[in-house]
């Protein structure tokens, strides 16, 4: 009692761009029999998403790679043609995480039977993981307040058009980039972005300052790279970067990005940048008990002391290059 | 009725090392005069700190630039000459943001009188702008638990001697960054921290390994350049960058650090690195809203479909370049 199965196999790991090659199309046999729990499932579609291409890639991602000789991991929709789990019966359609084959076997409990509300994609896209995505990406992560404005690139794809519009459901001001015209009209005139900006145009960060004359407060990044570049200085204060992908540089490791940035999103690295002045409610208390623990001895400090005002700017090029030790400062 | 006054001018834009040429050192005069409000100050010691450098440089900072001609800002303790506030006295001691001169007139609410339990230096170092710098870094935005690592860059300044021992009364592994075995010993053997790596030694990236061989959980970042990409493949996941300066770029723009890094601090923007499949108690309410708002047309939604399984790993890379318009997906 077996069903003849088809997978999609990684080879070898890609370098640079994907190849067809990097992929095996294999026939296997799957057993039907299914333990307590267990469920048969026939996939009607399977995801395509940017994250596949770090499993494949084989380096240091937030989840296990894709071992040499394993098919593709990934989302995908079907229906369940046999079940040894109560609560899901054949016919139902579930979302599975079984990937890039026509059939899967796995635990009931590991999927999610959906209601048939939406046609069958949209599980996979606005009501899956990719909205998910978005709409976490957006209001637990970038929490734009009405009003400000928002930046969402690869904005024509699944993630960015959804948060996109979840912002703007927020009364924020929506600015979308993507390549190409017709990327650009999709995001205007069918998700309703205030603006659209093509990244492949050869006034791209002009452009794109022209279409966020109050700055940005929330950047949503799926790509990385130059676009990112183009983001940097129009960012405003206090502003908030969902960093969400870099697709950008996830075959082309050429890109411009600083050694090591994969490193914030595969840890989910928590960045912020801090200036003292803005907390002044805070400095009382700090000063507090700076001063008693310094007192107490349970703070040690060390100052470097250069006489005379004149030694001021030397003793600051000094500091720059390392030649002080704790604090210092100019006795007059 | 007038003082003769010393100021320290910026007289050009430094490029690069700073250069004692940038600056003059000049004899003013200074009316004794008051209006009601006003004190007159002595500075005793005026402190020379890391931020001043990009003060003289011109380009966007937290806050205005110094002109050219004007007198270096900056703080400074000193001595209270005459006052016509009715809380302040000759003789009392206070800490000004009066700058780089012997005298200065300000309001008496502008200043801060110190109490003398610590010598009066320490007003400028642990228990003044720097203490407070480290304290709500560590405290406010880094928030490390105990038994977590901290990571600590210039470590043997003023903010991060401060910032490391006050991890370490916090019960953290505190590892510290700096340059020569004369501030390494420093650290250890005055401050209290676990460990200092030697960002000039040769095998530093290892040394800096080995010394956290639990990973980072929190780095205090003042630097910035190759001891931030040092640090970011040892961060552990959920860590936080206390993104508090970038020293090693202020007068050296050849640094590795991406193009527009600088306004991460300028602008305090946070930057998340965020994993959709961290917070799984957030599906649920997302997936139901999301589906909703599909289904009465407020969120619009496009896929493109590929057929046929085999198309699989060519749609994916398709997807990374660009070539797809909403989610992407593959009938079966």
């Amino acid at each position: 009692m077996s069903l003849r199965n088809r997978q999609v196999i990684l080879v070898r790991r890609p370098e640079g761009a994907l190849r067809t090659e990097d992929f095996l199309i294999v026939a296997t046999e799957l057993s039907e029999e299914l333990a307590p729990g267990e469920i048969l499932v026939r996939h009607l579609f399977v995801s395509v998403d940017p994250y596949q291409r770090l499993l494949a890639g084989g380096g240091e991602t937030f989840t296990r790679p894709v071992a040499i000789g394993e098919p593709m991991p990934g989302w995908a929709v079907g229906e369940v043609v046999a079940s040894r789990d109560p609560k899901l019966f054949p016919g139902d359609k579930v979302v599975t995480y079984l990937g890039w084959q026509l059939f899967g076997i796995c635990r009931g409990a590991e999927v999610r039977k959906v209601s048939g509300r939406l046609p069958l994609p949209a599980y996979l896209g606005v009501a899956g993981m990719p909205g998910v995505t978005a709409f976490l990406g957006i209001f637990d992560i970038g929490r734009p307040r009405a009003g400000e404005t928002v930046a969402v690139s690869a904005a024509a794809g699944a993630v960015g058009g959804i948060a996109g519009q979840l912002a703007r459901m927020h009364a924020c001001h929506v600015v979308g980039i993507a390549g190409g015209a017709a990327k650009c009209r999709h995001i205007v005139e069918d998700l309703g972005f205030a603006a659209a900006v093509d990244y492949k145009a050869a006034e791209f960060p002009a452009e794109l300052r022209r279409a966020t004359p109050e700055g940005i407060d929330v950047y949503f990044d799926s790509v990385g790279g130059a676009v990112l570049e183009a983001v940097l200085p129009l960012l405003n204060p206090f502003a908030r970067i969902v960093l969400c992908g870099h697709i950008a540089t996830y075959d082309r490791p050429e890109s411009p990005l600083p050694k090591g940035w994969e490193f914030l999103l595969s840890r989910r690295v928590r960045l912020q940048g801090f200036i003292v002045g803005d907390r002044l409610d805070r400095w009382p208390e700090a000063l507090a008990r700076l001063e008693r623990w310094a007192a107490d001895g349970k703070l040690r400090y060390k100052e470097t002391v250069v006489e005379g005002l004149e030694n001021a700017p030397r003793a600051l090029g000094d500091l720059l290059h390392g030649k002080s030790l704790g604090k210092l400062l100019v006795a007059l």
